[in-house]
């Protein structure tokens, strides 16, 4: 395992030390593993907080700030945070409108996400849970009951976060961050494996002239391995998937996010995205919003993942609203 | 050789072709292989052309568009761009106050954008001529005499695009540009080779548990290879480097970028980011502006560079003013 680290079990911390050095505007309680908006909490707003396992990179830490986020709890390495860090998460940004938690489908997380919902309504805080779980790949996995939630969590804390921003009530809050869930898909390719600092060696092992379809963030396994093929043939298979669970037609209007795992290059991505713009060309649909590069990681994986999400005028307004986060920061 | 692509030598052209279908704000001459700012030529303004071989993605079409470069153009991978494709790009953006060529320290661009600055000026077109060579990790170097262009380009075309923007003449633009370059060094580190398209094999061989410090954004060979060792110390070997030849001292505020190779997860470049923080700390000197992530890299290749620039109050002006481009954005 070659790593850029001082230790396996100081990886998750020091990043986050790392985090609040870089980016003055967040509030990072290295100790508790909580990232937090500086000006948390903000009075009358409503605020979203997600948290998942730590490995996937912006996600979520790299998503707090003004116009998404309020904070971010990560786990460890591909495990849950545990409920005492949501609760300081929720508790902490509270500004008297209530919190949205934003929940990618893992059950460790579903688990404590609720139980940390309760234990902040205990004391006062209103909570709505909104679940993601766009991935089209599979149904049940290694640590899902039904469909996982991935590249789609960026899209419902944007857009969710915006809505927060303008002052909206917490049930329009949670509806829309509910409304993106619903109207959005994805599909993700291995190339590779990806090595947790903690194992120190590839979560699974896949031929070097094979690729795994329908992969999951953490390496859960995809629907089918197959010979590495095109970056055309790949992106179909990819966006077929997504077509047939949730079809795009004529006139149709995509924000399309070509998500690199952590291990591909940036040449690549682009390459796919141009693969999807002709795909849902084909179907009459067009790209009207996008984002390339690595947004919902996999450590150091080689490989990428498609999200597409079905924009109508309200979506598209949010999308483009100011946001100024490490990770995504435009208007502001 | 596992990557996303359609042909080892469609990769450019497709991936070009993919940035033109994100990015409305941007029309890309796939043929000619030069990516121009949509509004470009900007009337009365200077302009600022970039490029360089491809693999160093975003580098340099990603940072096309206000505030930044009016147009760049890639080679193919690893490959200088040829004098014709920098005389399109010149002539195309050129408002009538002139041009700005940021040109890496590699023999073929410096060779190639002198032949394409000459062919300008035959056409009325007045260029001025930038060298970026920010890397103190050797002097001359596979492609190179003198010491090589890395990170510190980003930092040039930036600043410089910015005070572009304000409406600066030729000579200022290119006196800040010079500025930021004599003000910026850098230092990178390999823990794996990266494999071109078209080889299909490591550009070299990195045994499992070494390192090469002071690598190239091309793969040229470092200072040393050595056993790999901790995020600390791996990042002190880097800003010891760097402050041997340029001090940064009690009261300097710094500029700093910790930039991966295209293989390395943005968990590590922030514990990698902690370490330059505490590094910089212990001279006196403070972090008052960072960038963290890939931006200028080495196709697939594991590892990072650190990239220090001392600010001062016209430079963190100009670092701060707006930007529009695919991989730096903001303000706007």
């Amino acid at each position: 395992m070659k790593k850029l680290i001082n230790a396996a079990d100081r990886v998750v911390k020091d990043a986050l030390e790392g985090l609040g050095a870089a980016h003055p505007e967040l509030r990072v309680d290295v100790a508790n593993q909580v990232v937090y908006r500086a000006d948390s909490p903000v009075s009358g707003k409503v605020a979203l907080v997600s948290g998942g396992g730590a490995g996937h990179e912006p996600l979520h830490g790299g998503f707090v700030g003004a116009g998404m986020l309020d904070a971010a709890c990560p786990g460890e390495v591909f495990t849950s945070p545990v409920p005492d860090q949501m609760l300081a998460a929720t508790k902490g940004v509270d500004g008297g409108a209530g919190v949205v938690h934003v929940v990618k489908n893992y059950t460790g997380d579903v688990m404590n996400f609720q139980l940390a919902a309760e234990m902040a309504a205990d004391e006062g805080v209103k909570v709505e849970s909104v679940l993601v779980n766009d991935d089209v790949a599979v149904e049940d996995s290694l640590y899902t009951a039904g469909r996982r939630g991935t590249g789609a969590t960026l899209f419902v804390e944007k857009i969710a976060g915006a809505l927060a921003e303008k002052g909206a009530d917490l049930a329009s809050v949670a509806a829309v961050a509910r409304k993106v869930n619903e109207r959005s898909r994805s599909f993700g390719i291995a190339l590779t494996s990806c090595t947790t600092p903690a194992a120190g060696k590839p979560n699974f092992d896949l031929p070097d002239d094979e690729i795994e379809l329908g992969i999951g963030i953490h390496g859960e396994p995809g629907r089918t391995r197959v010979k590495l093929t095109s970056a055309a043939e790949i992106t179909k298979v990819a966006t077929d998937a997504i077509f047939d669970d949730y079809p795009f037609d004529k006139g149709d209007k995509a924000l399309v996010m070509v998500n690199g795992m952590g291990g591909t290059p940036l040449i690549e991505l682009y390459v796919v995205f141009n693969e999807v713009a002709k795909e849902l060309a084909a179907h009459g649909a067009e790209v009207t919003r996008s984002l390339v590069g690595d947004y919902v990681t996999s450590l150091d994986m080689a490989g990428c993942s498609i999200t597409l999400c079905k924009l109508d005028d309200e979506l598209t307004e949010l999308w483009d609203a100011p946001v100024k986060t490490p990770a995504l920061r435009w208007g502001v």
